[in-house]
């Protein structure tokens, strides 16, 4: 135990330590995919949002595809603060797709995520606490999830690996492999119709809180910025 | 047994309780889902149908959507009279999907129902007892079930629920989890084209039993009453 | 085993006897849907085709639906000579489709037969022995099946029944149930363009050895002639 914990401080110290050499924040990635090609305990990259993340509602769009088995668990997004996992978007190692807002989680059974790219979208709202996943713009059933909560600011945004054990404990076995691109969210709920917008690739507004063509981010470790071709 | 059925007798008091509470119906869902959230024995809705359903023929429309396992049995719509179940149909337990009027059913092979909406009719005639559904607009295979055979008026249409072992014996097993919307149903059999066109969201006439825009309904318990979007 | 032969025989005897009953022919299916709703060891059609069918190349088309389960073999097409089965068509226990010309047959991996429509087209020619099916208006790869085999005339079609075992030992297990319609076969090779269009419902050559709107047929058993719809 001891162990561990001093493992999972040296993994904190090194995260920050990664955290501080990234800050030089690169900007901007239209037509631009990340490929995280190999499965690491090192390689993630960072978001930084253009509003503090206190939320009462939004949609968080993204396009990704993986070559990892369908057994495996994936972190797809991964929103921090200092105590809590504040969103989670996983791909479960039973194939659903999870979405957590600091603590337990609703699962959804979503067509598979696969080595062909798939457009998804997550939106949920405070008021009635209606959730949805959106796959290749066609909504999920609703499913009712934390009425009444508020998504906490201050954060860290890591696309590629999870940290939400113990700050900075990274797992191998849960990171992503693979792409994501056109990585956009909003501080609302957005229409059906601008969702199917943006999954053809037809112009929408882009996101308030992240606009993937002038997104602040900063890889880490074994990432590559490549051409969307 | 004696417990169970003591159990079956307040439950049909509770029912018939809440079918009283309940009366005062409201009016018309055009634009709206219902959403059953959790899995539940008390959460239903009750429509009132425009006519008597003395029924030689009909067409029952209705789009589904549920993230409940495949191997879970589901009640999709319940037409209970005093004594008889006498139009039901279900979501069975091997994935298929039944119809029964007032007895043993017929079983027919169809895509999943899964979390994206399905649309689904049911047409049935008396006459030659042919009953088909139909799937996003294509009509299965043909069955020859019940010819001769008259729905009889004067019972209770339930969403959610099955009340059929005894009135009021609601199973939670047996419950719909997921959103329902635009129900409508005529006392006759649609052709193929006016069918596909409520799939595509065409303008057709609307049910002369049940017409979503202008429906009776009477929710109670857990159900959500939601913008289609 | 001489009970077996006597039943055999009894059974010709018993199929000759209904094939001389059936002998008024009914002519022309012209929007008509043959459905075949249970499983039975004497409802059949008989098809009277309008050329000896002496043939060096054919197309076979029809449309079919069935609720059988994946795993039940099913005959589509059969058509017996006195002493061979000339030609049939079916789907093997494995899912795959076979093709037979009086021996052993040649096997095809196809989408599955489903409650939905499928059209189905067989094309075979004995120049260079190129064997092909069609489903929904999509070659299969070609196999090379019996050149310089020419089809014998002077037999009987049968729909919904195998009698190739012994002349008139029909098997429940290996009937069809389900629906047929629209089968037109022709004495040549039809091109792609008119298989997609006979498949899409546009307008081609009626078949020259069968043509569905003026087909000759003799339906026995339980058999329902409805309307396409």
């Amino acid at each position: 135990m001891v162990l561990v914990r001093g493992h999972s401080l040296l993994g904190a110290i090194l995260l920050c330590s990664v955290l501080l050499l990234v800050s030089s924040n690169e900007v901007g990635l239209a037509g631009k995919v990340l490929v995280f090609p190999y499965e690491t305990d090192f390689s993630f990259v960072t978001l930084k949002p253009r509003m503090a993340m206190e939320l009462r509602a939004f949609t968080l769009c993204l396009r990704v595809a993986t070559e990892l088995p369908a057994d495996r668990q994936i972190i797809l997004f991964a929103y921090r603060t200092a105590d809590y996992d504040e969103l989670n978007v996983w791909r479960e190692r039973d194939g659903r797709v999870s979405f957590t807002l600091s603590g337990d989680g609703v699962f959804f059974h979503l067509p598979p995520i696969t080595t062909f790219r798939t457009s998804l979208c997550l939106t949920w709202e405070t008021n009635r606490g209606l959730a949805a996943f959106w796959v290749d713009g066609k909504r999920s059933s609703y499913q009712v999830y934390k009425p009444g909560h508020t998504v906490q600011p201050g954060g860290t945004v890591l696309l590629g690996q999870d940290a939400d054990k113990h700050l900075g404990d990274l797992e191998a076995t849960q990171s992503f492999v693979g792409e994501v691109t056109d990585l956009n969210m909003w501080d609302h709920v957005l229409s059906r119709s601008a969702i199917q917008a943006w999954h053809y690739g037809h112009r929408v507004p882009e996101g308030n809180v992240f606009a993937w063509a002038s997104i602040e981010y900063a890889p880490s470790g074994n990432v590559l910025v490549v051409d969307d071709d």
